[in-house]
């Protein structure tokens, strides 16, 4: 068997993952839109059923065979010389997949999972009732088995590098360390800058907006976007999301505030942010492992670049404000652009991450970083975790929560062991601002086009650039390639001064 | 390895089986109601996986050989005699899964499969021409590998035998020819005497009739029903069905016509009647292969029962016109009960089997069933059944399609190899008629409480009697069990004049 053969193989067996994952993707997706409530037990069943079908396929020794006999490796270009630089890509891809899936032990995965669901159950009953203690013994052991984890998958510096390469592939801890290091005084001097400045008025986002016509406005949005309907469609529930159910099938959904105009809309152009990434992905590579974001940073800074930088900025709204003032003449008509773009711009430290605004939000991930790797490396104990979190708010936002509820049970992450993750969407802003930078070097007229409502441009470059190679390219070389250089923080801070000292006369 | 042992292993083999089938029926169920449309392709393609996994599953050698230990076979009580009653007959429901399974070489599988993928875009181009010549040639494949098929199965007496066994376990050819042999002529005679009769004018039943009150109307329908929403939900389809995704996930498809108020409505209730079936399996066998319909004439005798003989009642509509005249005044306020009794009663044979009323309809089906039985036996050429089709509505119902898409074309089963499906319609309508006698005999009251819109009684009834037990009683056990007698179409026969003569003054 050659080399060429063996990614011939490969591919096939890939096929099959892929329709399998999308099928689970779909069991996923009705469950937090359309299944009703009480098939949830069984569901888990079926989803837990796949996903065993999936690792057993995965993880075969048929599979590591068939990659060693490609000369599959984590270089690039990755296999034997005989392999184009497209079965190189692949084969690289696939061997990090298989790999990270056969490390880990059975009888680790099962574990995991019962302790995700169990840990997930009782983080819901502990931040309904504020109550730390009743989650911390879950905590504890989600901690444990991810500790066993990291010395399963392996790690060249430190044990979180095993966790955090699970979304960020081939990112280091100290990387991570040591760009957050640059950032956070940075960001909390900017922060608190601010803070001193006048607030801007928003209360006119706080009036009454019928989700019936904040729909339709999402619906112009997704075209105006370049969203493919014909490829995906628009849904409700109660976390935002996106997610791919094939080729041809990546869904949105968004959650409405009728009494908060900024909900809906931005969820709206973040999550399609995502999916105009998930629907780019070049033809040679539809339907293959590739066809995935390169990393979760990556597919953050989609979406976070269209919400935030392309769809807070002021040429956007000058377009769709009139548009959307056509849908809620009593609640805008007589709003001035500049008063719109003030107030969905408002600065504020606030005690939870997913209502922070973009200049504050970073701060929200630093501390997040801090007390999980410090959890990981045994620096800090469970038990000392809520008074952690909140002496660091205290440091890094100057706001501390009245209780744990809006502290440290905030966020789901933990309960489920995706320790790891939260790195991931402050990488996002990053690698969203290098990136537009980038495109307003090559795009000079772009504001103008955006002003026009043409924002085709954009997403042409986005497509070219960004989304068409997938996975084929790592994070990083990705970076490299469309920016010059590796990921540098500069370029985000340089974007926040430039946007938010107008904004408060700063 | 005891009997009971090998029953324990198949039960987990088959809960396996269950959540797979449940999975593939979400791909289905999402592709009739929310799939985008370009993820057609690829959707065919997951479901062909998921089917794949199944089949190699079922048709196992190490099933065969578990079912051997447990001494299963097709005999009741099946299974080795230290077997419980419910493990014999969970043993013999196995044993029939497996055997249609194993027996089907998977080059046939395979073959008949992609018969059926091009016969079907096959048909749906010929019907939109009208041209039954382009698909003939798929019918002569599609034919041709069904009698290969009823080789592989076997058969007692002859070969369609083999075909109506998957849709109506153990009925045999030779007990439905006989069946409609009695009902052919008498159901012929009495559709003469309604044609000569006065019609009825149904012409507000064609009005303008919004259809988000429509749903709005069926939702009330569903509740008053006993439909329960929080293990099923409704929806919007091109051809209506109910689908089960789950022990607790049981699923309606409608279809509404804005300008004729029967589409949506019967739909609707004949969907619950399929609904209410499958989420009354009793606790004890859910989640198995013994939580499904018996077979499908025991199903659409469900699906009819509720549709025709209690739907188009006139206690049903003493309570249901006021409610539904609320909602649309204009179209309805100055409609009789009698006069919109008589209207969605009207009877008229027609060209097209599914608008065809509950008298003519059986007409419909001994067409088809004389002409498929004598497509499988080499009777009948293919060639031949346009003419065929001509001749015999001409016979049967007075009738003359001016073409073949509203004849020989009609229908899309025969074009995917559904041969031997639609007897089980008829059936549907004789053992729902059969059982509702019984019902009538024991529910003395029924009448009255239907009047006050107290279904529940009947629901009641038609849970312990029919649901409950699921397939572990086969259709004619459980026929006689509850009636007290073997499938006769008297009952039907009677139903029809003691309805039909009052309403037609004869």
């Amino acid at each position: 068997m050659t080399a060429h053969d063996a990614i011939e193989r490969l591919r096939e067996i890939d096929r099959e993952l892929q329709l399998l994952e999308h099928a689970s993707a779909l069991l996923s997706w009705d469950e937090e839109t359309y299944m009703p409530p009480r098939a949830i037990e069984e569901r888990s069943e079926q989803v837990a059923l796949l996903q065993g079908i999936i690792h057993e396929r995965l993880a075969s020794p048929s599979v590591a065979e068939l990659l060693a006999r490609a000369g599959a490796s984590p270089e690039r270009p990755s296999g034997d010389p005989a392999l184009s630089e497209s079965e190189g890509a692949f084969a690289r891809a696939f061997f990090r997949k298989h790999g990270r899936e056969a490390r880990l032990p059975a009888d680790l995965v099962i574990e995991l999972s019962k302790a995700a669901t169990l840990g997930q159950a009782a983080w819901r009953g502990a931040r309904k009732r504020s109550d730390f203690s009743s989650f911390a013994p879950h905590l504890r052991k989600l901690v444990a088995l991810t500790r066993r984890k990291t010395e399963c998958l392996g790690y060249a510096e430190e044990p979180y590098d095993a966790l955090i390469d699970e979304y960020e592939p081939w990112m280091k801890t100290s990387e991570v360390r040591s760009i957050f290091s640059s950032l956070e005084p940075r960001l909390a001097r900017f922060v608190a800058e601010i803070g001193a400045a006048r607030q801007v008025d928003d209360g006119f986002l706080r009036l009454s907006y019928p989700t019936d016509l904040q729909v339709r406005f999402a619906s112009a949005l997704l075209s105006g976007m370049g969203f493919d309907g014909e490829r995906g469609r628009l849904d409700v529930s109660a976390h935002p999301f996106t997610t791919t159910l094939g080729r041809d099938d990546v869904r949105i959904t968004a959650r409405y505030d009728a009494g908060y105009l900024k909900t809906g809309i931005f969820s709206v152009i973040h999550e399609c942010g995502h999916a105009l990434y998930e629907q780019g992905f070049s033809e040679e590579i539809r339907g293959s492992l590739l066809a995935s974001g390169t990393s979760l940073g990556i597919h953050e800074s989609q979406s976070r670049l269209w919400e935030n930088v392309i769809g807070r900025s002021r040429p956007f709204w000058s377009h769709y404000l009139p548009e959307l003032a056509k849908l809620f003449p009593a609640q805008l008509s007589g709003v001035a652009l500049d008063s719109f773009y003030r107030a969905i711009n408002r600065v504020e430290p606030s005690l939870i991450r997913i209502e922070a605004d973009e200049v504050t939000y970073g701060l929200h991930i630093i501390l997040r970083f801090k007390l999980e790797t410090a959890l990981v490396s045994g620096d800090l104990a469970v038990d000392d975790l809520p008074d952690a979190w909140n002496r660091e708010m205290g440091e890094l936002l100057g706001v501390k929560p009245d209780n744990d509820a809006e502290g440290v049970l905030q966020d789901v992450h933990w309960s489920f062991g995706a320790i790891g993750y939260f790195p991931t969407y402050a990488l996002g802003n990053l690698y969203g601002a290098q990136l537009f930078a980038a495109m307003r070097r090559e795009l000079p007229g772009m504001d103008g086009e955006i002003a026009r409502g043409n924002l085709a441009p954009i997403l042409a470059w986005l497509r070219a650039r960004v989304h068409a190679s997938g996975a084929t390219l790592t994070a990083g070389e990705l970076c490299e390639k469309v920016t010059g250089e590796t990921l540098n923080p500069d370029y985000f801070l340089r974007y926040l001064e430039e946007k938010y000292r107008p904004i408060y006369d700063l």
